[in-house]
């Protein structure tokens, strides 16, 4: 998300009251997770494991819980509580708004786009031509949807992230103020789940197709031209690249990246970085040759037990 | 799908600008997939795999893309992309009509059905007596539901068939234009997705019990007095024969069938034919005990290594 | 659930037409499952093989279809049909109201919560501070929701348990009749399905988490803080204890007690009771680190084929 003005590192400090390192001029023109963020991202770390990552990646401010030193060029905001620092923030600059009705405030919808009386529709939504939201459908805040889509029936294209931080009195919610984008010619299955991005976008890209009761977590992307089977389960920060062909009932966990043309057959549950082309299964899923083999290996087992006796 | 009146093999082929070879005045009566055709019905065919099926199946008429000899009694279309000219036809004689409201044209509601003020009913729906359909569910168009049936909430009967042809240039849906026909004492759980045939008629018999979540695909084929639990996912084209137990998260893939009686333990997938009255386990699936005994099997493999050091 | 007002076992009797064993003025204060019951409960037994068990659980009258000795201070009522006698029971003291609207009868909902326009909320339903219910949700009839929660759009809190006696003529539906109790701080995703008790209460302990797309069957207890990720599958009558992480996909079944702490990779499949604290992984599920080093001895199986040659 970017801020609507650019605001100075000194700014920022002064609105969440933490010290700040470097320039109080340096300038901070949004915020963004640390797998998305570029140049003028403001991104939050606050576990020891992640600190030289985050002080690296291409983010300019690091919102942190110790005090280190501050790489050159960037700016530091340092916090006891990044993580409620950080709500603060995206609570500051897109608050949750509760709307009752079905239809949001600065929406722009098409005029060949058809929308049924009983789908509802949130604020900031943008909706392509000749693009059709069905029955009970329930498009979220944030979300652009391009040309020739079709959601279907009692889908739900943009709920809030499943993101949490453990604390010892229970679950610490993020508070999801990203969006969602799907390009031209995508069809979101009836009764599917697409998360908004945490603070960056989740992206369906021009041409795939997803079939009921498909789950896409926060901030996931998917290239074009894929096509996802029923049931079909995807964490958030994951990436899927283009043609990519997901059969029933896969699962994908998070921060995996599956390569492009890649195949999984159904039931895979997918463990790892997939390479492009080659097909998957098993759960944990392996490339299937090798799979099928080692079920077959199994089969053996008896004769030789029968052998060893 | 049947046309509302008999149609000649030389019209046809006139409404689609293709050649055909046979009689003229050859009747063409309604047109289906290959799984469901009967005497009178068009068929298509576009790949070199399935036209000997196609010529030979009960199909009198065949939308193919190649010059072949026409069987006796039998009429061809040669067209250059069957796929496309089927659409043609199927949007032809059943154009989607995008109706905003919450009753269709054409329905039939039984005066002792329940409907629900937040429910969707689309065109030529048939709903029968003291049938139950509960808030939020959408019943799209070509649905014929039976008596003493339950709809549960936000279910979806009569979502769009999953199937594409893939081009170059991405994938090219089938126009859905088949319907859906639930028997009597049929209860479809909350948040379930039934499909409409793509020509044909995706079918639940009475006394069938879907729990939540479960998935059915297009012109897949259920009998009576089956049992499917939560999260089950049924592909299209399936034939599951009466009495069937699907438990929890189990998986179908297209083109399979159940027999009678089976039964098929939780999460397993099935990936073949199924046996009446025999029980299945794991993914793939096999017969219980031989997949019971395969995993005892398993946990002996550190003994072998141990006789073997 | 409790009757409104004591009742005597001669009066049950009367209301249900059948016989009864004990003192005529012996009080029934409520009906429940076996799993749930407490003194002054009636619970119902129609098998021989839970003749005792129903006999000497905490339950003061029985229902059963069996002449037995009658439990000193309990009262037996003696039907051919016990199950179709229950039903008459909870259909008496709690009929199925079909109410075509928005908003049920007997509802308490604070004034600080959050309705969406399109959200459906059934009979006798309360919903505490601060709570928001989206767009889509239906709340159905008997369900407690506390303080700081958010149902998520499109769910279902409060469908009918998936309960049925099968009988030569097809599956015979048990009446539900029980309730949904959802503590603070509780998150319900999207499209989730969450069933009501038969005749108990469903609860879901406060603080915790439901990705989208989560089961969870009737008369399920599941603790505190615990998280569960999308398409997570729980039967009914399960027992979940505090702080259990399921990931994503795991199916669990009915009967079975998950211990406090544990957690359970995604795509397992439980199939008995899981200790607290350990993690478990596979279908069905063991011990991680035991199924680990199994899928470890699979491989090593070609080698020792290779050292028998």
């Amino acid at each position: 998300m970017k801020f609507p003005i650019a605001w100075s590192l000194a700014d920022i400090a002064k609105l969440l009251d933490v010290r700040f390192i470097g320039d109080p001029d340096h300038q901070v023109l949004g915020i963004n997770e640390i797998h998305r963020v570029e140049n003028g991202d403001l991104v939050f770390v606050d576990h020891p494991k992640y600190y030289d990552k985050a002080l690296a990646c291409a983010a300019t401010t690091v919102l942190i819980n110790k005090d280190v030193e501050c790489p050159p060029g960037k700016g530091l905001l340092v916090s006891d509580d990044p993580f409620r620092d950080y709500n603060k923030l995206t609570r500051y600059f897109r608050p949750s708004v509760f709307s009752k009705g079905n239809l949001g405030a600065e929406t722009s919808i098409s005029d060949s786009a058809l929308i049924h009386d009983r789908a509802v529709i949130g604020n900031r939504v943008s909706i392509g031509e000749r693009t059709i939201i069905n029955a009970g459908a329930v498009i979220g805040d944030d979300v652009v949807i391009g040309d020739d889509c079709i959601i279907h029936a009692n889908a739900v294209v943009g709920g809030d992230a499943f993101y949490y931080k453990r604390r010892p009195e229970g679950y610490d919610k993020m508070h999801t103020c990203g969006g969602i984008f799907i390009g031209d010619k995508v069809e979101i299955g009836a009764l599917c789940t697409i998360d908004r991005g945490v603070s960056a976008v989740t992206t369906i890209g021009s041409g795939s197709k997803l079939d009921n009761q498909v789950h896409v977590g926060h901030d996931t992307i998917i290239g074009s031209n894929c096509l996802f089977a029923a049931q079909v389960g995807i964490a958030g920060c994951v990436q899927i690249e283009d043609n990519v062909i997901l059969w029933g009932q896969v699962g994908v966990p998070s921060d995996v990246t599956i390569g492009k043309g890649a195949v999984v057959l159904g039931q895979s549950g997918v463990t790892k970085d997939l390479e492009p082309g080659i097909t998957y299964f098993g759960s944990p899923a392996e490339e299937a040759r090798h799979k099928f083999r080692e079920l077959a290996m199994i089969r053996k087992i008896p004769q030789i037990l029968e052998k060893l006796r």
